[in-house]
């Protein structure tokens, strides 16, 4: 293959390829916040495989436990039989995240895909309470499969579905309608009335940051709220920590700040560690009520991704990484401001927590311009919400100080080129 | 972990979990078609992780490469951009299994999953078609996301959905019926009646030799028949070969005896070659309608599996393979035929076709019986059929003489055991 | 407004009109077969409102009592109120339909019309049971609103809905599939096949002569193995007699000569007497578990339909109307196997049974020619199947000879003229 | 039959059976607002059979056109031919109402039912914009079949349909939020955020005084903001004026103050004039899109209605009757206003406008109670909303001033016996 020649993608891949339109080169390697293409140019990557490398490319220790697993022929493909490396995994789990937050979460692994970990979630839900809507929110996202595209909002995924979406109920999410304790009472008020039209959800559910849909956040009074409007009518609460878990808003789970309770959590992403196909669904046990089997999937025993993600779990047993997350994300919250503040015409907005920030810009087409400019700069970053309109900062949580300060000045010069491009300065 | 011991499984992981409660001991190490456990029992593996590993464990070239490739710190995870690694598995798939079979499909990489792939495929023959309903077939398997589900016949399996599952129709498969000619009348005057009641449908989805469904084979006439009921009334044609592509049935592809031109082609499991999650969905080039993005998911560039899936090409550049499935099969046929003659009372039936045969026995838990001997002796095959009316082989396609052998004459001694418990001999 | 002057209707009513088309006067009178228009031309009436005047137009009882009743200001309308018109009705209805009979149906009274008693069987059935899903039959026709429709087979109708018709399964309505029992064996294969994707439904509704789908006819053999396939698995079985059921094919309900017993049975059309709004649900007492007012509607008490309801039962007393009909259904059914050899071109054949039999021709066009002659002769006939392939005698069933053959006389004529103009002669 | 004996309902009737519950009598007669049972004692009816007989019981103009159409052997049923009385009544109705109000609706004759002309106004608006949502709003009400079910808010009664109810979303009706901006602006979010999951409906159906649903009314400005969200975005507007048209809130049309130009409108109820079933879907003429026979049914041809309901246009020659209707309007709004007043602890809240207002009470069963009473005392009246806290004034729109004075008395007698009974004095 010739050098970031795209002409085999072009010729052979599906019209439905989409980064590759965005980044057009060809990538062969990658370390940490590195990603190297063909030309042996570099990118630093804010990006982070939409979330599935909080820990950067390529981590040594991760490697090095990888390779020596495939060296000694260790059980690469296990389905749901048990395995050396998924036993070490399940300890290991239980051991350094769920009983330290005294979570007693009995784990299930479905096909290694954040879609499927929704997917096996609104099932339990249902058969849990024997009720068939579920409540998903403004601007969610959840999946393309047709059990999770029905929670998703985006307009143009659900189209895709080429059948009516159904058995859900969208609702305004925190702020949505201005505050959230309007969003709180109209929910209870509607899910209260006997006349209202909407029946009595098997479950919400919800991300407490929206990654796609805008880097929208919810405080932690609404989160509590929701939980009281569950907890009071035996609703459950699942929630969607498949982008802003593991780490990526400062702490494991992102819903730990609010001091929730989920009955069911949806993990996936940055949980294999390395990149590598890995999900789980946390089920409260008391809602542990699947037939052996009744959910299932071929590549639920991902091996590689059970060494790997055991590996990565060495990041949570003290609070080192937690705190770098804490701290870098105000130089990042900061950066952002001083942005919005010195470009008032780009109409922009600061959004989001942690190391999942961004700016939504009003102008149309800007936040898209920026990406591009980062791009031809020599960094990777997407946008997010349903119009685009946000550049979003995604940099491995384990970034050091000198690679977040490259990339922000990338991002600080590509905001400039695109202003200047656009007429705003 | 002590050896074997299945306490942390049992206390940390959910009740959904399945195959480890029919092979109860838990394995490390594996290589070709040898499984071996904490205690260094080794189990031949006629199970081939359920079809995702065709090739064996650990297939010495593919370790290889994917070992080399970790250790350049090649891309791992890269959604859909372009990446080296995926440039050359496009090529190579091109030019050694499309090209010579004279087709032009464009590939598409949804989630790494089966039940993505054909989410897909639901997905574009809704868009390119504009009609909602999809045409599925009784003992069908396809999934278990919401889209897939709805395509399955498996009851029980479609009540775990929670939710009345629509947009389908399901007709009869094959010699459902009695015989093919009555099942094709039936699907075309259905089809073609004003007043039956089935809307025409956006596509057919089907297994040619249904795996999960119990190992029934659509013959080559028959598949004939439905790709000129599809063809007459521009329904697309959706062949879901998961479970018997791959070589499975002694070709590549399932269909390639029947002459038949699927519209689209879902493939997984053994794609990745080394039970490395990955997914094609191939789109005839004028139904590749998609929007960019209009389907995505996290886990769509898994490089790792890239790496070997392209190695694992090789096996199909000439056709000894092929050859060598095509000749066990006959072994593993009279071997069945002989079974089913010498054991009358067992009420078996042989079915399937190449490297995916086995025994229906009417007599109730006689097939799970025999898997529970055949682990005991040491192999590992699974059952099959919505009620496990069948033990299915499922040996490595590469398999040797002498590995086949000793797996049959484990059987042999299997069924004789659980006959002699049931008093049928 | 002038006679026969059909501009008011052209002007001012929706497209939706439809037998105004093929029946392009004004009518303004009638008694018994016969219809006057505004330039009293008379035309014999073989159509009888689709099923709702078997008694003929303006019947002199009915028509004593209604006028009585009136002019006595009796309760025109009084919901499911008491009234001594709508107990009068139940008592009668009690002693000489239903008693007589062995039959100890609760009478429900949904809104007056056929798909309303449909709509309120279909909930009954899925109340009782728990169960969503409803077999319907190809062929069948229910009613138009959402619920009646979705097991109604006739396909440009469910396009009608906007909506993908859901909750249903559709099957081989006696001989379709050749013969008889071969549906009865795909039907029972299906819903005991754990693996076929059809989930056992509540209810199976059907009519035992399909009026609108073309006359077909199910045999007393076929009804009672479909009751058996509902008995041995709990499935509740619907009859929906609104059409062919107060007298039509010579005994009150259509499926007595059968032996069946419904759990339900929807009654409209013809119940009121007189061609009054009226419909009644029949409701096997252990599955009458509707809450007071779960199904309601506002003109469930008409009373002028219960007056004419009443008198009409007197038909009922002894079995004269039924020897009647049985009578001349034999000269009907000679009278049509007579046309069928004279114009063997027309490829007729007889459909249908008692005063329910037409010819279905496969000859394009060729039966609504036939109405259309008919009706410049003087006669009013509708055509049935969903392309109009049949011409559908549909007399009054207590027409005497010289309307009979009056009748017949001019459909003769008209089938001539037809074959003529198509040179089928 | 004797004298107010209900067995006969008892035994033969279903237990759906509801208001014969609430008024436990049987009725033989009726004239003006007064109903009288077998045993001569007289009832002021403040109930208006749910608003089908908004002219009081058998009018004397109404009842001589009936007796005579009945004499002469008019056609009393007639599908959807031309007859003599249906032309007048199209002719008459679009002069008498359509064209003085600048209106050149075409009109459809569905079923004769309410919840018939939602279900052909719902098929129009999807077939019109080939969309498959509907928008209803919390506390509607406007049918029991599925189609109408579904946008109907009251939970118990979809919980009746034993399926789930979709294609709609439910939104909030006026001021439900607290204020009605806040629900238009809510309403206008979700529908243009391309994230919120709620695709661009087909239409809007609403009540502008929510009958059943507790007499809620929505403003003039409100009903011309939803008009205009529905202009802005090519979504058709469908008012349901079954219960709140022919003139109870005092003019023809209930939206006729707000000045909206609906694009579909539901009539039933007193639209037949004398209690006859009767029901239109008058249809803006771009949108008369159905094909012939595309929605149909037996009843649509109720002559003796088209009879009645020709004759009842004439109280709209003039504007004799809304004034009646507006004048003693302030009168009961006066006496409910008072009522409030006087009884503090009954919390009650006037509710509703022109002829349909009542007391919201937030005291359990307190407004049942007041039913009760009047029952008692001689006065028929029903409740409404969806735990039955309102009881709700409903009579007659031609009531005199004494009749009306009458029913007041009883009324706040009734009031007074169940505050004492209550201890809310």
């Amino acid at each position: 293959m010739n050098a970031n020649d795209l002409q085999v993608f072009n010729t052979h891949e599906s019209e439905v390829r989409s980064y590759v339109r965005g980044f057009p080169t060809v990538f062969q390697k990658a370390k940490g916040y590195i990603l190297t293409d063909m030309d042996n140019k570099e990118y630093i990557d804010f990006f982070s495989g939409a979330g599935a490398l909080n820990y950067g490319h390529n981590d040594d220790n991760m490697k090095k436990k990888l390779i020596e697993y495939i060296e000694a022929d260790g059980v690469t493909h296990s389905l749901d039989m048990a395995t050396k490396a998924k036993g070490e995994f399940l300890k290991k789990f239980h051991e350094i995240i769920l009983q330290p937050r005294n979570m007693n979460y009995k784990v299930m692994f479905p096909g290694p895909t954040g879609t499927n970990t929704v997917e096996s979630a609104l099932k339990i839900a249902r058969k849990a309470t024997g009720r068939t809507n579920i409540v998903s929110f403004t601007k969610g996202f959840h999946g393309m499969t047709i059990g999770a595209l029905a929670v998703t909002g985006n307009k143009a995924k659900r189209k895709g579905a080429g059948i009516p979406l159904s058995h859900t109920i969208t609702m305004p999410f925190d702020d949505y309608t201005g505050d959230p304790s309007s969003s709180l009472q109209y929910i209870e008020k509607v899910l209260d009335d006997s006349g209202s039209g909407a029946e009595l959800p098997a479950a919400f559910i919800l991300e407490t940051v929206q990654g796609e849909g805008g880097l929208n956040v919810a405080s932690n009074e609404w989160l509590q709220g929701i939980e009281k409007i569950c907890r009071d009518r035996d609703i459950l609460l699942i929630i969607d920590d498949i982008q802003a878990g593991v780490g990526r808003t400062g702490t494991f789970f992102s819903f730990e700040p609010a001091g929730i309770k989920p009955d069911i959590i949806c993990l996936s992403k940055s949980i294999g560690g390395y990149g590598t196909p890995l999900a789980l669904t946390l089920i409260d046990p008391k809602y542990d009520v699947f037939s052996p089997g009744e959910h299932n999937g071929t590549f639920r025993g991902n091996n590689l991704a059970f060494v790997t993600a055991t590996e990565a779990l060495n990041y949570w047993k003290d609070d080192t990484l937690s705190k770098n997350v804490q701290e870098k994300s105000k130089r990042i919250e900061e950066f952002l401001e001083n942005i919005v503040k010195k470009y008032p015409k780009i109409k922009g907005t600061r959004r989001g927590r942690g190391f999942m920030q961004g700016i939504a810009s009003d102008v149309e087409g800007f936040s898209n311009l920026v990406t591009e400019k980062c791009f031809e700069l020599g960094l990777i970053m997407e946008t997010a919400g349903t119009d685009d309109e946000v550049f979003k900062l995604f940099p491995p949580i384990n970034i050091d100080d000198q690679g977040l300060e490259k990339g922000l000045a990338i991002i600080e010069k590509a905001v400039e080129a695109a202003a200047k491009e656009k007429n705003l300065v």
